[in-house]
C-alpha cells in the first residue's frame, strides 16, 4: 500500500468512524480501523460486530493494500497534525505516515484478520432526505428502552403505511412516533437504538439523501460517503397504536418555551420523589407542582388554551425530554383522567406525536 | 427578612460562590449558601471552612434577616427562573420565592448555626489590574503541587522583591515564576492553590482591579463585589531562586504554535512511556523524538533559530502545559546537557518563566 491523502479528509473519515472501535471491545483487532485502497479510493472501516461503519475518501494511488491500526492513536496522530498532504506507506504490517515535518511509524494487524459483515442483499428501498432523517429520528430514538431484557424495546421500529414510512420507539413508559418520508415498498424492520444514535452522528449538515436498503439480518445506510451497516432486531414489535387515544377530555394549548421552563424548574423539586410532578390544567393555566419533603415546594404556572380541565401526574424527566423533542413553538398537551397516557403534539407539525404514560399519585 | 432582587443578580452571585458549597462537606450545613441582609444589600456566602466566597448584590429590603439554603438546589432553581423581581420573604426558616408565575417555599437552617471566618486584621497592602492579576494567577497556578505530603508545595507563593510583587509555584518537577504588579509593602504570604483557582473564577471581564490585604492566617482579596477569604499556608517556602540556571549552553527560539503542534504530536506516541519524549535541537531546528514500542514511533519537526545545540528528555505533559500557559507568539527554550533544569520563556514577556526538570533517559 502507497498512496497520498489530504489531512483534513483522513482525519473526518477517523472522526467518524472511531467512535465505534474505541468502545471497549472483546476483540483486540476491533480497537483497529481498517485502511484499505478500493477502486482509486481509500476507504477507512470500523466495527463492533453489531454496527460496521465505513468512510470512503479521494485518494492518490500508487500501491494498493489493506492494513488496520490503533484507531485512538490513529484519530489523535491524524486530527493533531496540520492541514497538509500525508504520504501512506505500508511494509511488512509497519504504516509510515510522512510530512515535511513529521515522520512517523505505526505498528498494524494485517487486515485478514479484520471482521467483515456480510453484504447486504436485496434492492435500494426508500431515499429520504438527510436533513429531515435527522430531525426525525433524533426525535425518535429517546423513547427507544436501555433494557436489553426486552430486546424489541431496544430498537427503533420502521414501518410503511399507506405510503408513508413512520419511525417509532417505545421503552413502555412513553413512547415516540413520527413521518419520515414515503415509500410504495413493504417497509418492515427495527434498527437497533444504538445504531440509529450512531447515525444521527454521521449525518452531517451537509449532505442531501438517505439511501435505505435491508435483507432480513441487515440495513444499510448510504449516507454521501459513509455507509452503516447495522444488525436488524429480530421480534415482533409491539401493536403500540392501540395506546394512543384517540378522544381527549382535557387539552392545553401553550408555548413550547413556557411549558418547558415551568417543568425544568419543578423537576428541581422533584429530585427527592424520583422526578413526580403533577400537572393541573384549569381555566387558561397549565400549572406544575412539585413537592420535597426535606427542601421545599414549588408551584410554577404558564398560560394556556383550555378545553375541559383536570390533574395528572408524570415524571419530569419524561417530560422535559419531550418538549425538547419538539422544535415547534406551540404544544399541545392532552390526557383523560388521571391513569391513561397523556398526548404532547404540535398543530404546526402534526408529523411527530410523544406519549408518556401517567404515574400513579 | 423580606426583601427584592433581580433574577439575573442572585443567579449572578450564586454560581460565584456555589461551587464552594457544593464540594463534598463534612459538616452539612456547608453545603448551603447564607443569605444576609447587610447596610442595604443581600449579602451571599458560602465557605468550605478554608476558603469563604461572599458575594453582595443591590436589594430592595423591607426587613433584615438572614438564612441558609441548600446551595444546588438555590443555584439550580434561581437560574431557571425567567429574567424578573424575585419577592424573598422568611417566615420560621421557610424561604418563599415568588413572581407572579413561580410560588415556592425553600426549607432552610437557621443563619446562626453557619461557620464564619475570622475577620482579617490589617490595612490592605496591595492592588493589582484585574485582567494582568487573572492571567499571571493562571500562568502560575498549574505549577502547584497536588500532593499534601509537602503543603508548601500546594500553594502559590506570593512575594515583595525590589518593589516588585513576584508570585511562583513548583511542584519540584516544573515551576512557574511571573511578576504581579509593583508593592513597596514587605508582602510574603503562601496561598492555597485550590484558593486561586477559586479566585480565577471569581474575576470576570468587567472586573478592574483586585485589592488584596493579609494578616498571619488569612489573605482577603476584593474583585467587584465579591470577597475570598482563605487561610494561608503556614511554612517556609523553598529557596526556588537557585534553581533557575543562568546561562545556558543551547538555546532555540521558534514560534509557540509550531513548538506546542509537534509537542501534542509526540505526546500521542509516548503514553506508553509515561509521557517520555527527547527533544533535539540542532543546526536551525528543534525535533521530537517519542518512542512506543507497541504502537510505533514518532519524530516531529519545527525550524528554529539555534545557539549550541543538544538533546534532552521530558515529560511531554509538561511541556504541553507550559508551552499553553504563555499568550505570547515566540518562545525561547533553553538547557544546559541532559540533567539541568530546562527553561521556557519568551522574549516578547520576560515577566515569566517556566522551569521543567528533565526525565533521565
Amino acid at each position: 500500500m502507497k498512496l497520498q491523502v489530504t489531512q483534513e479528509n483522513l482525519a473526518k473519515a477517523l472522526s467518524s468512524v472511531a467512535r465505534i472501535a474505541n468502545s471497549r471491545n472483546a476483540l483486540p483487532i476491533l480497537s483497529n480501523v481498517l485502511l484499505k485502497t478500493e477502486n482509486n479510493r481509500l476507504s477507512i472501516a470500523a466495527t463492533n460486530l453489531d454496527i460496521a461503519i465505513t468512510h470512503f475518501i479521494g485518494s492518490k494511488i500508487e500501491k494498493n493494500g489493506a492494513i488496520t491500526v490503533p484507531a485512538r492513536l490513529m484519530q489523535d496522530f491524524i486530527s493533531n497534525l496540520p492541514d497538509s498532504v500525508l504520504d501512506l506507506e505500508l511494509t511488512e504490517n509497519k504504516l509510515k505516515i510522512n510530512t515535511d515535518k513529521y515522520h512517523s511509524t505505526i505498528n498494524g494487524i494485517p487486515a485478514e484478520d479484520f471482521p467483515v459483515m456480510p453484504a447486504i442483499k436485496g434492492d435500494n428501498l426508500w431515499n429520504i432526505d438527510a436533513k429531515e432523517f435527522k430531525k426525525a429520528l433524533s426525535q425518535v430514538v429517546l423513547a427507544a428502552s436501555n433494557d436489553d431484557a426486552r430486546p424489541v424495546l431496544t430498537g427503533v421500529y420502521f414501518h410503511a403505511e399507506g405510503g408513508n414510512v413512520i419511525a417509532a420507539a417505545t421503552d413502555s413508559y412513553r413512547l415516540a412516533e413520527r413521518k419520515v418520508g414515503k415509500s410504495k415498498e413493504a417497509i418492515n424492520f427495527l434498527v437497533p437504538a444504538s445504531a440509529a444514535a450512531d447515525l444521527l452522528r454521521i449525518i452531517s449538515d451537509g449532505d442531501k439523501e438517505v439511501a435505505v436498503t435491508h435483507d432480513e439480518q441487515q440495513v444499510l445506510f448510504q449516507v454521501g460517503d459513509v455507509t452503516l451497516v447495522a444488525r436488524l432486531i429480530e421480534g415482533n414489535y409491539p401493536d403500540y397504536k392501540k395506546l394512543i387515544p384517540s378522544k381527549f377530555e382535557t387539552t392545553a394549548r401553550l408555548t413550547r418555551a413556557d411549558f418547558l421552563n415551568i417543568a425544568k424548574v419543578s423537576s428541581l423539586f422533584a429530585r427527592e420523589s424520583a422526578g413526580s410532578i403533577t400537572i393541573k390544567v384549569e381555566d387558561k393555566s397549565v400549572s406544575i407542582n412539585s413537592i420535597a419533603s426535606q427542601v421545599g415546594e414549588n408551584t410554577a404556572t404558564a398560560d394556556a388554551e383550555v378545553t375541559g380541565g383536570g390533574e395528572v401526574t408524570l415524571n419530569s424527566r419524561y417530560l422535559v425530554e419531550a418538549l425538547n423533542a419538539f422544535s415547534t413553538e406551540d404544544i399541545e398537551f392532552c390526557f383523560n383522567g388521571k391513569l391513561e397516557p397523556c398526548i404532547l403534539r404540535s398543530g404546526s407539525d402534526p408529523s411527530y406525536l410523544h406519549l408518556i404514560m401517567p404515574l400513579r399519585s
